[in-house]
């Protein structure tokens, strides 16, 4: 089973599944997140990935509250490079995992495949690769299936690449990339602002890679 | 801070952290459960406790399945003493104990306190100590706490306790058993049913040490 955010790395994730021969359950988190545009991107890429399955999981974060992916702090234009944003949500990917692995438990799914990536996300801790492994463990003492030695692995197959890497694997992949959303802040008809940390990786990744991207951006 | 499941364990488990000087902020999750009457009671033991905030995080687990308790599966009325009981929620205290670090961190919390017991839940893997370990190193690699050095710990002062010590715990520090509730299959009326797990091993607990129950059971 594959988690979708709505954005190409978790669409290109799961597209590198599909190619390895998964038959995919989708997982999309409905977080109470700003860019609500993310879940509608997640449908449509479950659909073009013609996945068994699309669950939603409808998780409301805001009254825990600490992230400005959650409301309740201005999204930055430019974050430091050495500090850890603030769109950081507080444990984000060990809630994610944490409700994928319930449902790869209900479905007895064999892995997990999530879109985690080190190299452009080096200020989230939970991006790491010590973060996947010990969460492996938790998931081999910490339920039926790992009691039983069946244990769903934890696959992220972005874990090193540079974000222009992800862009032409998920070009040969096909990935439909108009369909996925990267924006942390899009305008209200919906174009990506462009400016933001996560706008700023994604041209630079398509850029580097000199694929054209399909984005629609407020500020050109 | 401390995670309420409105029965008497983590109620008691709260009211030990209190009592070891921790300033508690409490934790319920809606998470579609059938036995709504446990969110009224963990805001009632919350109040009791004098929080100084209570927090519900809803998290809607049906599109998941595969539980009894989120109802998709009858609630047994007595389960095989080996097996994983079909009342197991798919990676439930990962998925709580997720949503508890988030919290500690949007919160600054020093410590996590969970009312798990391996005692009489033997057949849920993640009531074990192994499993809170794994939670733990979990929590020192993927939070931006853990990374830097302060990352909340679990604590779980029931988890070796019989139910009877259990209830000995709470009657000390003066637990309202009369606010809690632990039935997986209450009547419409409120009333307790007597004959689930969490009955039985409720009403064995307070036999064994000797206390009256105020819990009303539609089952003498």
């Amino acid at each position: 089973m594959a988690l979708l955010s709505g954005g190409m790395d978790s669409a290109a994730a799961a597209a590198w599944a599909r190619a390895e021969g998964f038959e995919l359950v989708t997982l999309a988190i409905d977080y109470g997140q700003r860019h609500r545009v993310e879940l509608a991107a997640a449908e449509r890429i479950s659909r073009w990935l013609g996945a068994a399955e699309h669950v939603v999981v409808p998780v409301d974060l805001r009254p825990v509250g600490g992230s400005a992916l959650t409301g309740d702090i201005a999204v930055p234009k430019k974050s430091g490079a050495d500090s850890i944003p603030v769109t950081y949500v507080p444990a984000r990917n060990t809630l994610f995992l944490a409700i994928a692995l319930g449902l790869a438990e209900a479905r007895a799914a064999g892995a997990i495949v999530i879109g985690v990536n080190r190299v452009d996300y080096s200020g989230y801790p939970d991006c790491r690769p010590e973060f996947l492994s010990a969460f492996e463990r938790l998931v081999e003492v910490g339920t039926r299936a790992g009691v039983e030695g069946r244990a769903p692995r934890v696959l992220a197959p972005l874990l090193d690449l540079p974000k222009s890497e992800i862009v032409r694997l998920g070009a040969r992949l096909d990935v439909p990339f108009g369909d996925t959303v990267s924006c942390y802040d899009p305008t209200s008809d919906g174009a990506a602002c462009g400016r933001c940390d996560a706008c700023r990786l994604r041209r630079e990744g398509f850029e580097v890679a000199g694929i054209t991207d399909p984005t629609r951006y407020a500020l050109r």
